[in-house]
């Protein structure tokens, strides 16, 4: 049985097509995952994202461990049940957030001590905790615990963060293996900063240790984007070929074309609800299956502008989504204007749609050799 | 052709069964309206109102003409196309909204001198331009410019009130008939406070003008409620039989009954839609055919109480809602612990289905003589 199948790949690129099984369907790649935190995608009911096509969601086990706490999810049985989501879960491990929103965080060999920012009461979490979460939550794919360093950050500091991280993702392997649980599959993550020799390092310790697919984190964290985008390009050339490759928290439509090109198979980002929270709406300006050809191939369009109060047409002609197909631009100034709560709902509905369509395109162009 | 006809009345009480014909449909009475202040029901698009069974909505004439204004409305066509919602609309004339919103309001023979809440336009509102304004929406039910007191109010401030208001009703009633539009009904609104002899006149006055039908105002705005109830048993024997009664603004579950009993066809209410919002949920208590023998056929639940953080039974067991059909109580507690929108969401429909299936138990009961 096979776990990941590359089903097609660009003659032009190193994008590939393929499937990746999980406990809870198939998800063809590349796709995007939308992101529901607190167990809930801003806004929207699984519903909404069934009719968007959604494939697979993220959670963040950092969110859901503090609040409501892993026995009260295991009360309704796991996470899939608690949300109503029955497509495939990534669970991240944690470890971004314990970086960005814990107080008091330290460091220390075995795992990471932190308060919750929430009540600050005290944790410690370590990679076999991690997993035990993850495996509570009953997630389709679970996340290593990693450790990062905020940028800018020194060579030796990102030695030290790589050196821990491949340390935990050992142990993260390990506890995974003792489970008699329903496979869910469990990242490595591949850090090392902006430093290749690290980043190679890491990632080949990390395939000797064979993981269901491997993460690229600690990228789009200040650096300038090329450097990004050159460990991106770097880093796929020591990754296994038939294992899916995950680009953590990236990034712009035409960011995610380019990770695609170096062989990347997938992607979350806030980019898409919470610039919809704020009335940017990404419109096509080409069509999408051109969108190859030219490099800007979308547009932000800001809907609050004045400019909008009376503009009858949809939000985007070329859209489908519930958003485009029922209302119009003058009719989402409105519900902006008017702090009406329907406007950051459409206006989610409308951004993730364009997201999952755009996957849907970069998939039809790699089948059709355009990318 | 009818405009309003008795399909049945009650031998118990002065409840009855009827039919409105809109120009966007006909409505089964006695009907629940809910609240779409700014061109749209908070939380919920048209979709999911269809969904839970509306048969018509309520729009603020006030909000609207302020923002987005008439000519936005005008571009899409009518405030139906506007919000794309394709069933009957009632309007309000604003008089509520310039009376408990707008800043340095003077009542003057002609109409009401008021200042935007806004932006501090001054506006002059007269009878005509109510119509006009309501006209250009569009709606299926427009009500004439009424005059409110606050209260408490002395004899004469209400005699004054209602002398104005009775003015007003006749220069809308008159408005409304220059027009060659398509047939918009004309609702004309009883006020006179707690005095029976105000209500009295002003009833008689307004039932010789021959309105499509008529609202009771000024009620439920401080005054004690059994005085309220008192002035609606009062009045609804002296409102033409064959016309809607609608009582503006009110209420709870319990007096929606109440005044079901004494005869009145429409109500509307921010009851359901604001409880919602604050997690006090309506929870049947009994099979609702059986509501007529306990006054007390609900409770509300309050979901963001600690006992419900690991309660997985659904909201409320005997509600066929999206909301009850989908998810747990522990599950909407976390959405309103971590603030999630789709708390807001979840809530008001299940809240306004609770408060359309109450009609709809109303509708039974009153044919099965138990009403």
């Amino acid at each position: 049985m096979y776990m990941f199948k590359i089903k097609a790949i660009s003659k032009k690129s190193k994008a590939r097509i393929g499937q990746l099984k999980t406990s809870h369907g198939i998800v063809e790649s590349p796709f995007f995952l939308p992101i529901a935190t607190q167990a809930a995608v801003r806004n929207l009911t699984p519903e909404e994202l069934k009719i968007m096509r959604a494939q697979i969601i993220l959670s963040n086990t950092y969110h859901l461990f503090l609040r409501p706490g892993i026995k009260v999810i295991e009360k309704s049985g796991d996470l899939h049940k608690f949300m109503n989501w029955t497509g495939p879960i990534l669970t991240d491990s944690g470890g971004y957030q314990v970086f960005s929103l814990a107080k008091a965080r330290k460091i220390k060999p075995g795992g990471v001590k932190f308060k919750s920012e929430i009540d600050g009461k005290e944790f410690f979490l370590t990679p076999q905790k991690a997993i035990k979460i993850q495996q509570a939550l009953g997630s389709d794919i679970m996340m290593a615990l990693d450790v990062l360093v905020g940028y800018p950050y020194t060579y030796k500091e990102a030695e030290g963060a790589t050196r821990l991280t491949l340390r935990w993702a050992k142990k993260c392997k390990e506890e995974q293996l003792k489970s008699k649980r329903v496979k869910q599959l469990l990242f490595g993550i591949v850090q090392g900063g902006v430093y290749k020799d690290l980043r190679h390092w890491c990632a080949e310790e990390l395939t000797r240790m064979d993981f269901d697919g491997y993460a690229i984190g600690g990228l789009t964290v200040g650096e300038p984007v090329q450097k990004a985008f050159a460990i991106i390009r770097f880093l796929t050339n020591y990754l296994p070929i038939n294992k899916p490759r995950y680009l953590m928290g990236a990034g712009k439509p035409e960011q995610i074309v380019r990770a695609v090109k170096y062989g990347i198979d997938m992607f979350d980002c806030v980019l898409p609800t919470r610039h919809g929270r704020h009335g940017d709406l990404f419109i096509w300006k080409t069509r999408p299956a051109d969108f190859f050809k030219k490099r800007k191939f979308y547009e932000i369009l800001h809907i609050t502008n004045a400019k909008f109060k009376d503009d009858v047409r949809p939000l985007d002609s070329r859209c489908s989504c519930y958003a485009c197909q029922n209302f119009s631009r003058s009719y989402l100034h409105h519900l902006f204007r008017t702090h009406e709560p329907l406007a950051l709902r459409l206006a989610t509905i409308h951004n993730l749609s364009f997201y999952l369509d755009l996957m849907k395109e970069i998939k039809k162009a790699i089948k059709n050799g355009y990318l």
